[in-house]
């Protein structure tokens, strides 16, 4: 496994592959990885003959600092769980080698698609994900792009600036990893204590009990809204940042339940937020 | 020479160029080609082993629709001059095929380079530039891509975009060609009237006298200033849009004349504005 920091390294080595006509899969991280990642590196590896994985912290994403310094980092564990699943190159830039001193600052954005959810909560959070993701995508030059599922609204996000810039790139959908007791896998996962760790299982009960209700026949979208949101709420430390039905395409609110839909949340476990999304079937 | 028009032919064409390592140059334009684009043309094939050009009046970067409107249309004598000039490929792509019916609008812009000049005068055009550019990179996947220096703050925008970007591409600015008269060749020029076109030409001999009153020690740059407005003016149906003096590099105002600088002009002459600009040295 090649482990490089440099972005002429980087094109050197993208450069031969493509003289090669390697097959590039690319799976963007921040890091702290599980196996919720590796998923992403497996469908890489089904897919493609390379295969590159980004640890990269990204200040531009994080409208709370606070955030950005609680965010951990895990690189000696990280670079061997990548060895161990096959991953063959890492890109592990410092924030100078992306951000350098001097910038003329940049601004991409998708209005419609970032001021819902979790762009409504977090200004700035998506402008500084199409940003690096598009700096990465340049400088890697992937065939495939892998993205979780779990950050649905990123997917879509990435996904729709793809199709609107013409990158040469395929974005693949991962669906969403999960602990045994049905918890989506993220890095902040760690940083729940013990009890919150336990009461943070509410969350993919919450969605058991969606789809549970929603092939029992519930049609009335108000009414099932305040079901889920009731039950989150018998968490103690439990603080509902959002709990939205919306169109799995344009991301906006819907009016009725019929057809596909996308239930996303997040949710805050102590000081810990936490977002799950399943694009479910009302039948 | 290749002439396509659908994304999917592009891409065939470009997967194969890459597949054979094909160094790839590209000019954008936007029809109505003179000797100016063939110089783009001629750069290019020096540096590369394909050159593509693309013929397409983006929508998007035109502030005002009645210029749109009135923008020429050639296509049959462009592709001649892109075939004498040894083109390997023109893309010459509808509006629908660059801009579908569903689609999720994306912004860019780079607001500190794009709210001077022309910025500030047509709001709306650089975000269009900067988007319909990034298009065609991503649809052509060039080594170089070349531009005008005629159009400089397009150039410079272009310049920060792949560089802010990571774009793996390598931006080259053309000198201005120019008429036997000075005045920088443009698509516009033909809709000036044979007086208009006359007029036209004090543009050119304002960035002599320029040259001139800078070489001749001239430091007072608020007297310079009024000096060269004071000529655009003699003209009959002038109206200049702006005359600044900025740096070449963070296209703000300078308040002294040491160095480099760049004298860039807008005017109108009579209904037509033209453009021109020169990146200077005050001895």
């Amino acid at each position: 496994m090649i482990v490089v920091s440099e972005i002429a390294d980087l094109k050197t080595i993208i450069s031969e592959w493509k003289q090669n006509q390697e097959t590039i899969g690319f799976c963007p991280t921040m890091g702290t990885l599980h196996d919720g990642h590796m998923d992403l590196v497996k469908t890489s590896k089904g897919q493609c003959t390379k295969t590159i994985v980004s640890i990269f912290i990204n200040p531009t994403q994080f409208n709370d600092p606070k955030d950005f310094d609680a965010y951990p980092k895990n690189t000696e564990s990280d670079l061997k769980l990548c060895e161990e699943h096959g991953v063959d190159l890492v890109f592990l830039p410092s924030v100078e080698v992306i951000y350098p001193k001097s910038q003329t600052p940049i601004q991409m954005s998708i209005p419609s698609l970032q001021t819902t959810l979790c762009g409504r909560t977090r200004p700035g959070h998506f402008e500084g994900v199409l940003q690096i993701v598009s700096k990465l995508f340049h400088l890697t030059e992937p065939n495939y792009g892998f993205f979780g599922l779990k950050d649905y609204q990123q997917y879509r996000i990435i996904s729709a600036m793809v199709e609107e810039l013409n990158f040469p790139i395929r974005i693949l959908g991962v669906p969403t990893k999960r602990e045994s007791d049905g918890l989506a896998m993220s890095s902040r996962n760690l940083r729940l204590s013990p009890k919150d760790r336990e009461t943070a299982s509410l969350i993919p009960r919450m969605f058991q009990l969606a789809k549970k209700t929603l092939l029992g026949g519930e049609k009335n979208l108000i009414v099932w809204k305040e079901i889920l949101t009731d039950f989150l709420l018998t968490g103690s430390n439990v603080k509902i940042d959002y709990l939205e039905i919306v169109d799995p395409i344009t991301l906006q609110p819907l009016s009725n339940l019929n057809g596909e839909l996308l239930l996303a949340t997040a949710v805050f476990v102590g000081e810990v937020r936490l977002i799950d999304n399943e694009v479910l079937v009302s039948p």
